[in-house]
């Protein structure tokens, strides 16, 4: 043992981000294998972009101040950075930055490779993002999005596909109970004019709106007041608590909510794995790039969306000279897994092989792969040790199945399989073990 | 179509960083899961940290200056960073680093996690690690390591056993030929101190002898020359040229020498898929924190290692007061991928459904998710377009089969099948579909 010279190091992972171990990371694994294979049988395409951006890509979003500030900047490097510092200026001084979400990326990788895309294209991206936000419980600065993309549609078929694919992705992890909120910023926008809020104020109201989850409607009532001027008409409490009737809606706006109602229509007749599918008229989802329909996931045990997505027609032309529609949803992988209950305990299903001499750890290992060629997971102990101290490191593992072959079961050729739990012992001859093992251990 | 107003912004993904698209980006997913597969097989469990780690972690992984220049260095934020730009120090304006190996996040966790992990630890890691380095052909700033490791072993069991599972993944990813490279850094520094280098010269000695695959034999040999300050001896082009004798190094440094030996053969004895398991003196590995046996795969076909490892002893302890025994093995996921021969022209076995009518979308939809509950993968189109569009894209798609339901074939629940490659169709029921795809169609 030594003791280091140096100041102490703090180990933990920096605020704000995690590291996952074992059973954790393996149940993070499955469910990304999950909700892929969902994706790809309803034949979208994978795509990987990088952990970096150019900084005047990620600025381009048109989210403004508030989007660079959730940038992690990274600092030039060189000699371009030693020319940098002089200025004192952060945006001198980085170049690039994590991204902050997949629709950029996503937006810029169509605007450089779309001569060789075939669209419509049905595209997914499942990675990590990043963001320099105030480190919070639930709330983290690296999180996995899982995002599927139909990209050159302007059809609400594509509507209907990501919402049909996302719902059933979901499903298919084990959630029950999902509901779909559905609204179009078009009928919001519609409605910010009816009650006066116009040109720079119609953002603002969507804002103030889509604060309903964390604020009282007084307090949003209050804030929508003071951005017009003057009291609103008090109609805009059965906005702000969900209960204006889509009769008034329609009159506000009858084409964009007839093909909302359309596509809500379309959605109930698919009979989705979802409790309910709601037109809900304050629903703003932040990100100002959304231009027609936006919806979101959410489920009655979490009070705050576990997906959401919409229509983006105008978001790509930022990064291209042509205009290309497109209409994405993102599952909160974080907050999926969250919700998913635990109550499959992870079985260990793994075959342990102790090493009783070293003299017998090269035929043991020929034995494990024998196995392992049949799809039988076997871990032989990699240290030299006493039999207790291996034991102790398979009971430790929860391992329910040992191998047990000392030198007398080697001569004999016959093992003994020990069922961890039950403490039983069975004698299978070398011949039989395979077949043995996959008919009554790992049926 | 809106022509931007904006600065033109380049769409390219940054310099040294790349996008993965369509198939591309379904091959890189395939290989991981193989390699993963076979990790799991051999009962490692996975981890997972996070992209960023505080700058003092990564800067203990003791690789000096050579290291630092590598790290993607990250911008303090709001009042903070305010502060520390004046110093216009880049150290005090950055706090966090992205991580530019596995090694050093693997022995901050084992730190961290130190009392509740089991050891001997079998775990493995397969992300994404980034270095500043000059962007060049096939070095990217952005690439994948699949790490395998076992912790708190201090026995040759544990460098058995991670080139076996190495051995194993590279094979079943299906590259074949591949030659393991195997020496030990004790023996490297008791032939360093033999040929007069001692003290402070034995890491440049290292260094240089690890130069082989990019410098001459003469050039390393002038290296050498200077760093000692006068001509080495003549012996040592032997040891360049990796023709030093065993028996030659065996009396330098016996017992080193023996367990290496030890080690190889019982590697031999297991008959793994490689194709040859070869000692080689001059091999350093150019990381410091290796501490005893080093090894790395060659391919006849590339100039360069495909992957690389060895036993690091001592990093665990600069992060915990206790060192904690280690052994690693790394496959260099970027380059064994261009290695793997596209043969397998990769079938885009996908059923595809075009849309005859609006009216049928919501019937078909429902009859796709039937089919994917069997397993297939069913492209429905997620666009309202003429049937010509529609064929165009399956055809550019490169699907093989198409499901045509028309009215009539919707009325009469008798579809057509059409084998695009041969232009045959085939009458099914509905009620046989599913068998009939099963059988003849994704068998």
């Amino acid at each position: 043992m030594v003791t280091s010279s140096r100041e102490s190091i703090s180990t933990a992972a920096p605020s704000g981000f995690r590291d996952f171990l074992n059973l954790e990371a393996k149940r993070r694994a499955k469910l990304i294998k999950i909700i892929s294979d969902v994706y790809e049988s309803f034949g979208f395409s994978p795509i990987d972009t990088p952990a970096l951006e150019n900084s005047n890509v990620l600025l381009s979003s048109g989210g403004g101040e508030e989007n660079e500030k959730l940038i992690f900047k990274v600092l030039k490097r060189g000699d371009k950075l030693k020319a940098a510092l002089e200025s004192q200026n952060e945006n001198e001084i980085s170049d690039l930055g994590m991204r902050f979400d997949l629709t950029v990326p996503l937006s810029r990788v169509v605007a450089n490779y779309r001569n060789e895309i075939h669209f419509p294209w049905k595209v997914y991206h499942i990675a990590n993002v990043w963001r320099a936000e105030r480190a919070q419980k639930g709330r983290f600065r690296e999180f996995t999005q899982c995002d599927v993309d139909i990209v050159g549609s302007k059809s609400h078929a594509a509507e209907l596909e990501v919402i049909q694919v996302v719902a059933h992705a979901v499903a298919k992890a084990g959630a029950e109970n999902f509901e779909l909120r559905i609204n179009d910023r078009r009928l919001l926008s519609s409605l910010a004019e009816y009650f006066g809020f116009k040109g720079n104020l119609i953002n603002p109201f969507s804002i103030a709106l889509d604060k309903k989850d964390k604020a009282k409607p007084e307090e949003i009532r209050r804030e929508l007041d003071e951005l017009l001027g003057k009291k609103c008409s008090n109609e805009i409490d059965e906005l702000i608590s969900g209960n204006l009737s889509f009769e008034k809606i329609k009159k506000i706006n009858p084409e964009v909510s007839g093909e909302l109602k359309n596509l809500i229509d379309q959605l109930k007749a698919l009979n989705l794995p979802l409790s309910a599918i709601t037109f809900d008229p304050s629903l703003a989802r932040g990100l100002s790039y959304y231009t027609g329909a936006v919806f979101e996931l959410r489920h009655p045990s979490a009070g705050y969306s576990l997906g959401g997505g919409g229509r983006y027609d105008q978001l790509i032309g930022r990064f291209s000279k042509q205009e290309i529609p497109a209409c994405g949803f993102s599952i909160g992988f974080d907050r999926l897994l969250l919700l998913l209950t635990e109550t499959e305990k992870a079985k260990n299903s793994v075959l342990f092989i102790p090493i009783f001499s070293e003299d017998l750890r090269i035929p043991l290992c020929h034995l494990a792969n024998g196995l392992r060629r049949e799809g039988i997971t076997v871990d032989v102990y990699p240290d030299e040790a006493k039999l207790k101290t291996q034991f102790k490191y398979a009971a430790d593992l929860q391992y329910q199945w040992v191998l047990i072959v000392g030198e007398d079961e080697w001569k004999t050729k016959t093992f003994k399989l020990k069922d961890f739990s039950s403490g039983q012992e069975t004698s299978v001859s070398e011949a039989n073990l395979i077949s043995h093992l996959k008919k009554f251990t790992f049926k």
